[in-house]
């Protein structure tokens, strides 16, 4: 089994009730690439410009992760975004966006990317996400995250998007904008009924909602009072999630479920340092340790 | 081990997009009291006009709730309330608020109750719920649950309750406003240093979170799809989490988080139906599945 990952690599400069950062590594696809690395060693697509540090690239590629597929462009920057947190650490407001080099990024996958079984598409336009599917040649997962951007501005091909996808992740409002429905559990059905056979709904500090045929599964935010920086958080659980499912040797009743609770924990990780600093200081070893805890909280 | 509820018993009328209902049996004492009578025999501690029927009595004395000490007032009213649920269930408007007879509710128990073990105190002013303390002899354990309005008109008699009870039962904003902090894991912590050994917060349809000694508990709602009044959720919430400890003969760890389940799915069942409807139509051992399968959904 082998892991494909499209999604940002960024320069992310954090404002937060906890402390600041400048320029530091970021990005969907740096995310959710290290939080898969727990498990399998994923290849990565994504675009970077001149300015990106050999340093940031280390980072990733001690962890095994393939960037054989990251293209760089020499005439241009790398994306670079600036949020401020809010006292409540829930809500945040974006301060800047460069685009830079993102803007031109046409996914274009390396021959020995196209072998790939699990792929976690990060939140990106529908058309970028269906050309990164046509270069597979045997998808045995499909997971794309969406946004409410994509939802209203390009309905139509994410409509086509869904037909193509496995599994959808949004956040609950996004999961009410793209169905018109206001209840979380219709809304996940009505999106089943699109294409995916299953839906994953995030809802931050309220945990998360997996919905498939085998029903609805819902678990809480592993408790942390220890959040420094939110982002990543989302990008890291899914990482974790398509990470461990394509470690698995065959497949087994509930490995869904299981995969969402180390997203779970992999977030809970994140969301505790500024950017990769958590992740990068643990090890699988912690990790499990915390699943562990996590599954004993649940144990009632 | 005896369980005591002191609360309100009420009329309730609901609209809500499910449909409506005119004056059915309601209020804080009767859905606390009928979920922890599914655990143990309850004394309900309430007051009640000359309109309040012998057919709402008998739904309780059905289930071996003790109404002995319900103060019954020849020369007023029951209270009553009216109110309309929006599209989304999670939030609703009051229309009309009777106090009636509510408003001279002086609790003073019969000599059979003051030996209880197990107290919850509904939502009213500290004060009720300190005279109540006074008069029962010796407790093991007492929640009361509490509302923004005490938090802000009755703080320092709020403050004087604290000392005296071992949980505080409130939700998620509540919490917040009580402690002024935005977090809710440091909000209960806050709240354990005021006197209560544990504090439980409701998220609603986000579930709950238990904050004591052995660290933190979160679990999620128990996720049904069936919601049609969420009136009286968190009343019977607390009912069976109090009633589930009344039941046991000893001490064992864990005990609270177990109670906090079974509050769970008692929730779950209360709103897939209007007032009492559901609880009415099934038995301890449909609850028991239904904790079951919550217990087999969370064991990952």
């Amino acid at each position: 089994m082998s892991m494909l990952v499209v999604g940002t690599m960024a320069f992310d400069s954090i404002e937060a009730p906890s402390g600041s950062v400048d320029r530091i590594l970021g990005g969907s696809g740096t995310f959710s690439s290290f939080a898969a690395s727990f498990f399998t060693k994923p290849k990565l697509t994504s675009i970077v410009g001149h300015d990106f540090p050999q340093s940031f690239r280390e980072i990733l590629l001690n962890r095994g992760v393939d960037l054989s597929g990251v293209q760089t462009m020499k005439e241009g920057k790398t994306f670079f975004w600036k949020g401020k947190y809010h006292e409540d650490m829930n809500t945040r407001d974006t301060l800047e966006v460069h685009l830079n080099v993102l803007a031109e990024f046409d996914p274009v996958l390396p021959t020995s990317y196209q072998e790939s079984t699990h792929l976690f598409l990060a939140n990106s336009s529908p058309q970028v996400q269906m050309k990164v599917i046509e270069q597979v040649k045997n998808p045995k997962l499909i997971l794309a995250d969406t946004m409410d951007f994509w939802i209203q501005s390009e309905h139509d091909a994410l409509m086509q998007l869904l037909k193509q996808i496995d599994g959808l992740l949004l956040n609950d409002s996004e999961a009410k904008l793209l169905t018109g429905l206001d209840h979380l559990i219709p809304a996940a059905e009505a999106i089943r009924k699109l294409g995916p056979s299953f839906v994953v709904i995030k809802k931050g500090e309220h945990g998360s909602m997996l919905c498939s045929k085998d029903g609805v599964f819902a678990i809480p935010a592993y408790p942390t009072s220890q959040v420094k920086d939110p982002t990543g958080a989302g990008d890291s659980f899914a990482g974790a999630l398509v990470g461990y499912l394509a470690e698995q040797k065959e497949y087994h009743p509930g490995q869904l479920r299981r995969a969402m609770a180390y997203g779970t924990v992999m977030a809970s990780l994140t969301v505790e340092s500024f950017g990769l600093d958590r992740l990068q200081s643990i090890s699988r070893e912690e990790l499990d340790t915390r699943l562990f805890s996590y599954r004993e909280m649940l144990n009632f």
